[in-house]
């Protein structure tokens, strides 16, 4: 087990501490598309990914979805721990987007961990300020951009995200990141072919120039 | 001074912390209207409303606006001190909204006692577990919520706030807390008059339904 070598601040918990997370922690291996966490469960713990993908997501009473950050190789997911934080008062759904491997550390051991420990305590702010930054860059594109622009943003993250530029995504699964509506992302994405930027077919688009959305994105 | 009735986890610091704290405190007396904090200004420090009121808002590149929360007496500001954690990667603006006493702590001072002392550090954990609850429910609003909803719940929000019903108001106010334009905030405030909830007059709109404005919120 490496854990130790996964675990950022490893060598700044006391041995005592390091026990206690040895001696409490699970190891997990989760297929794509399952939902690990979500507000009514109970406090799942902070998660460790050691490989694979994650996505967090919120959901709208009628089941819209748009998604707040992704996570991947060696990043701490908190919010499946929200119970440790009595000030966080919003829910979060996780899903594997790809086959994971991943480390739970249970929320009573890291919470008492926290309360006692100034590194862990401040390596936990350091890690809610990015998920923070997350939030606020989306903020930023949801308020100010265009969904042409955000679409075009997406279609170039998941082609380096994927390595390649045949995107087995649905159009459904474009809306749900995006907060937007199927109807409409099919509209955009059928305007992004006839101006020669993607090639669409059934469960799959091809970015044939991604030199023009990233023209579009940075316009 | 009664600083330390105002601070939290006053009781938590050590008799060294306690004196590095005062020995660097400073009080203010700010007027309405001004910009206390923005992104590119340096590090301000952490803010402690003593009374009055602040608005920590983003801005588009076309200056359009919108509140992000809002912090009254005994509130704590920690993003006007974002230096202290290099994780945040975004930037508030902050300005008064009234008259306002506020004391600050130098970022310098807070970072290095946050930087050695659990408490301090869990307790801004806590804070910033506050703001992003309150920006992911500013989140929501945005993405799930109708326009004519959101302007209910402002002027509801603002009702309760100024303790009044006459609310000294400007359109363009509106707009920029809910980051929306005039015209449009213009259009939805007579849609309000014809259905009896408001009267609109120069500079003010009284509420004359609150019942009604809290059913369309509710609805």
């Amino acid at each position: 087990m490496d854990f130790q070598s996964y675990f950022p601040i490893w060598n700044k918990l006391t041995a005592s501490q390091q026990e206690r997370i040895l001696g409490s922690l699970m190891e997990r291996k989760i297929s794509k598309g399952t939902v690990i966490h979500n507000g009514s469960m109970d406090c799942t713990g902070l998660l460790l990914v050691k490989s694979g993908q994650l996505r967090a997501y919120i959901l709208s009473d009628e089941g819209r979805e748009i998604t707040l950050y992704r996570l991947f190789d060696r990043d701490m997911c908190l919010f499946s721990a929200s119970c440790i934080m009595r000030s966080i008062q919003f829910e979060v759904t996780i899903e594997t987007e790809k086959d994971t491997e991943l480390w739970i550390i249970p929320a009573e051991i890291y919470q008492s961990i926290m309360e006692e420990s100034a590194p862990v305590s401040n390596y936990t702010n350091e890690l809610m300020a990015t998920r923070f930054s997350d939030v606020m860059w989306l903020m930023e594109q949801v308020m100010w951009k265009s969904l042409d622009k955000r679409v075009a943003a997406f279609l170039l993250e998941e082609m380096s995200i994927e390595g390649t530029d045949q995107l087995k995504i649905t159009h459904e699964t474009i809306a749900n990141h995006l907060g937007s509506h199927r109807e409409v992302i099919t509209r955009m994405l059928r305007y992004f072919q006839n101006e020669g930027m993607v090639k669409l077919s059934r469960g799959m688009i091809e970015i044939t120039d991604a030199e023009k959305l990233e023209e579009l994105n940075d316009m």
